[in-house]
């Protein structure tokens, strides 16, 4: 039962509104004796920083994280670790002009519905910047497995199609992703998706993403049966990040078009080492992974926030129209790759954590 | 913090092996007062039921579900619901064949990875068999929910796309869907996925479907920002269902290939009365309900246990194949309509008590 | 979140009332592969039993336990583990006549004031019978902590207090517990008790016990600094069992009369061995296990329920007089040592299972 | 599930170490629109704070908390609230001379042999300075309560016993509380208090104390008859204070030497009000408030820092002294009040959150 808060045993609860003096995370459950400074976390946050390439917002934000609890030393305490980040480019007179409108395919409208009051300044909490602090919290949780798992674990999130435009999937190259603005495995790619957000751009329109991550390294037995599958709550973790309006695993919906002979993926022992023939099950089977690459896939809706104009009622219930402007992402889709690859560490922490607590004697 | 406990304010524990004497379902948190008999559960139970038609599996249970607790002269009291439904067509010898072989697909060999031991009869506790439980559990919510909010809010499922062969959204009657077997929606895809249902049969083959839900009626305002949010709690309750793989959300994956001007769903006041011009969001904005019908859909992998012989090991670690016989559906997602309903009605009843408990003054 | 769930990482929901069919009890989390059987929970549930001398409530049950899931070929299998036990001697006549008033000091007015409607059945869900339930989850977690602590784990109750009575504490001997029919571990004060419960009965009237719990075999570490301390765990656990009115840790409310010099236990190292010198913390420190022994204890207040007539309401708000019959215990605080025992042992695994899954790398 | 988390409905998260850069506290579940201000928890803070009289630590700390978020233009908005308070007073060479030995009476030992790591700094996040973080919580929990349930609603907490010396309980009075450095309602108390303590501290020494709470105005129904009981919550939430090793509901540990006749509080009609002629429940039966005034009361053990030297062991497992120099409160019950006042506002509304979820429709 929690609002603002995610995870079972490694938890992290966030706070903070887009143009507040801050927003922060507080992290609840972490293994203590691991080494951990700021460093590791600013790593992963200036994956997500704003402004740093002409297809994402011109905010300009540090994103400069302080750990102000839960740390003695250079390592965990056991005690909850507390980040702060504070806003600084906040220009909330951007919103002035909107403030009484509600913005259609933003929480405007159902934030004033539910609560009867609305932080406007940014979207206030409903802001997508809530998401630094899962990026923060995701990077203490990727520290943590390291250390349990060893270096063979890691997450590697990436691209694979802008607005109609996909990869092709067997060009699929790791070492490609970090070197081109869209986080883009394919290196083939990147100049048509270049091409198609200008242009994009230039109408005043946005355009959607989806975004597919690989976990390797993962030990068969995480996860469990029923209520907390590993992919529930993989489901439940990528969902929870805004403008995202569908999840995959392995096969994801198109499983609904392969018949049983092709969908379940057979298994062979060679070596003494236990191989999957396939992978349509994304590495998790009856909601406990096998031991094979979880692979996952989420789909991000076109940034509401455009140019266009287009027809809404204010806050009286009138008619009117709207144009949004401001420094918006064409493509919010871009940033939820290290986004998602947070929420995909913090849950496998924490089943591993579940796993130990009741299987390990 | 629950493997078999689903729900925050309206709650529901199953327990139950496949081919243990019962299965069953603690529901904890229901409103009192509330007019309920087991002839209400046993109306949703039916729809679920197994061996209703040719296309399902032909074992013979009556799932005929007692209540224990909670109910006193035909009224909830608030205290625990318990239900129980007797397993009776159990035959064991049928998995004594394949007790030390993991079938593909199915959870066999990551249960055994887990827990070192594993009740393989039927699949044990990973038997969709489970889903009654859940079927019993919804059935209370929805009647709750016609309770709180009146006959205009109801819950209808469908199947909209069994293996490659999809309906026409255009056609969708919700009339139709009982008068087939295949919850089928629209009249003229049903022969067509009858004779593709027989061939796949035939070929001791099966088949994937999907299913779409809408909820009419749901008043605007339920869910929560961030880590509650209403479709991140509809994702991980679809998602937990057996063999789901994806879910969507309104637009879901499909989000991504649109624009931004396409996707948000644009807003009119007319009469006094706020009617979007179309629904993408799938009646969700920012986590929370619009006041509009929503929409969601999942997908269910083809049934993995098949006659066709497959590669597979056994405990031991050696290769060996393995070929499934039983009565099993050769289309699971046939049977996950009503399951589907339930999830979705205890989820929504769930938020309606959280959005009563901070909201309403 | 639970109204009927106890506990985080090894959980109990339980349901049923008094005079209902059955009640019952599902165990979530529980380990793997730990020997099970009916067995060993009957011989816990036997310790509360009533109707095992003069001084308890003379209705009838057997309390027979079945095992319904959870457990295959003898070994608990990580599934749930759902218990019933059905009610056998249940006299509803005997509710009749006072179905309409609120007897003094039950919760009868405080359910019917709630959810406006009550099973006055027997007190319903509110009766001290759902204590079974607890005994037999009880019974799950000290079989598990055997299995994971080894044999020096025990966990041994007994009464210091009955009525104004107390035991001398230096007189403690554990054998002489199950000596007698009042769990009284001094054998000079059995006799003077059982003159008092005597006159106590004959006039129509009931008193108070206090239990004292004694934990051996704990290791150092269990429980957590701030929301999920150690003792916390235990004071919630214990004033949750009906009729409890204050709960001691250690030296309890007398700490208030002592000073730091005496209070604070002094530490000592003797052949490496680390040794408190006296145990005032009742071996919790910040809400942390030491290794000593775990010492509390818990205060029932007197049997509500008794012949002597008393003022009260009815339903419709007007003055009455109400006199109990029926068949009630003299002093509940007796049945209350195998209750206390049981919660003590679910805190414990609970504890055990959390310190794993965070500090156990 | 929640180390560091308290609540269900209306929770709250603290962090921070005693001399870390700052503590703090996210409260996540605040009903909207309630008018908020730093005043309002400023003034409860200042209740609390260190260096009010010499009867308390000389520690000097502001506590001045500052908002971060969850509030808008003065008022509530439904998202998270995060509060800081920078710490400011911090002299950590003061514990440079004791950091590798464990004081006696705190949780030195435990913390360093559960996550073998341990910040010494003024005990770390063992420090009774977190509980600042609570009476903010509870100064917003107030507010709520006061908007919720109006101006009859209020929660009162004194001292009725330090070291062995109690109040006579028939002088009780509210307005005496504020008037003297020991929230002392029994105006003839205080100067036997006043030289028992000049004494106890010139001895280099420590004293207990009992604290008693009152809430009026609370409606009948708050609470949930087995797992989520008021009077466990309270003993959950009570007992997680710092140094508390004991909890009273209404007659407490004493309703043991009562006789049933005695103890049911009789029940009467006057003029349509419902009366009850005594308060043994302490406002509450079977887990739910009666509408009666909520009393509670429990014990602080004497501060552990102590200047008399002790027998300890130093972390290496060494025998050895030690005598804790520093600014400690000779008695820490006395600062016990606003925190205990604060626990109960939390808990009073997170049941009337509770409530309104099941039962209102």
């Amino acid at each position: 039962m929690s609002f603002n808060t995610f995870g079972k045993l490694f938890r992290f609860t966030t706070w903070g509104e887009s143009h507040g003096p801050a927003i922060g995370c507080v992290v609840d459950g972490c293994p203590p004796n691991i080494n951990l400074s700021e460093k590791d976390i600013q790593i992963e946050l200036n994956k997500r920083k704003p402004g740093q390439s002409k297809f994402v917002t011109q905010r300009k934000e540090k994103d400069q994280v302080e750990i102000l609890s839960g740390v003695f030393e250079g390592k965990t305490t056991g005690a909850p670790i507390s980040m702060i980040i504070f806003n600084e480019d906040t220009r909330s007179r951007d919103y002035e002009t909107i403030k009484n409108k509600f913005r259609p395919g933003h929480a405007d409208f159902t934030y004033f519905k539910k609560y009867g009051i609305r932080d406007y300044r940014g979207g206030g909490r409903q802001s997508a910047r809530e998401t630094a602090s899962r990026v923060a919290a995701g990077a203490i949780a990727k520290t943590v497995l390291i250390k349990l798992l060893g270096k063979k674990f890691n997450i590697t999130g990436g691209i694979t199609q802008i607005g109609p435009l996909m990869i092709n999937q067997a060009h699929w190259n790791d070492r490609e992703i970090r070197k081109n603005h869209f986080f883009c495995p394919d290196k083939e790619t990147v100049p048509v998706w270049e091409q198609y957000l200008l242009d994009i751009r230039k109408a005043g329109n946005s355009c959607g993403a989806i975004i597919e991550l690989r976990a390797r390294g993962v030990p068969v037995g995480l996860g469990a049966p029923i209520y907390s599958k590993l992919d529930q709550d993989i489901a439940s973790g990528l969902m929870s990040i805004n403008a995202v309006k569908g999840v995959n695993i392995g096969a994801g919906m198109n499983a609904a078009s392969l018949t049983g002979d092709t969908n379940s993926d057979q298994i062979r022992t060679k070596n003494g080492k236990i191989q999957f023939q396939s992978n349509h099950a994304g590495g998790i089977l009856g909601g406990i992974s096998t031991g094979q690459e979880i692979v996952v896939s989420f789909a991000v809706k076109p940034t509401s926030s455009i140019l266009k104009s287009r027809d809404t009622i204010d806050t009286k219930g009138k008619n009117t129209k709207i144009s949004v402007h401001g420094r918006h992402d064409p493509c919010v889709g871009i940033r939820a790759v290290p986004i998602g690859e947070a929420m995909l560490a913090c849950i496998l922490l924490d089943h591993l954590m579940m796993h130990k607590a009741q299987c390990e004697n």
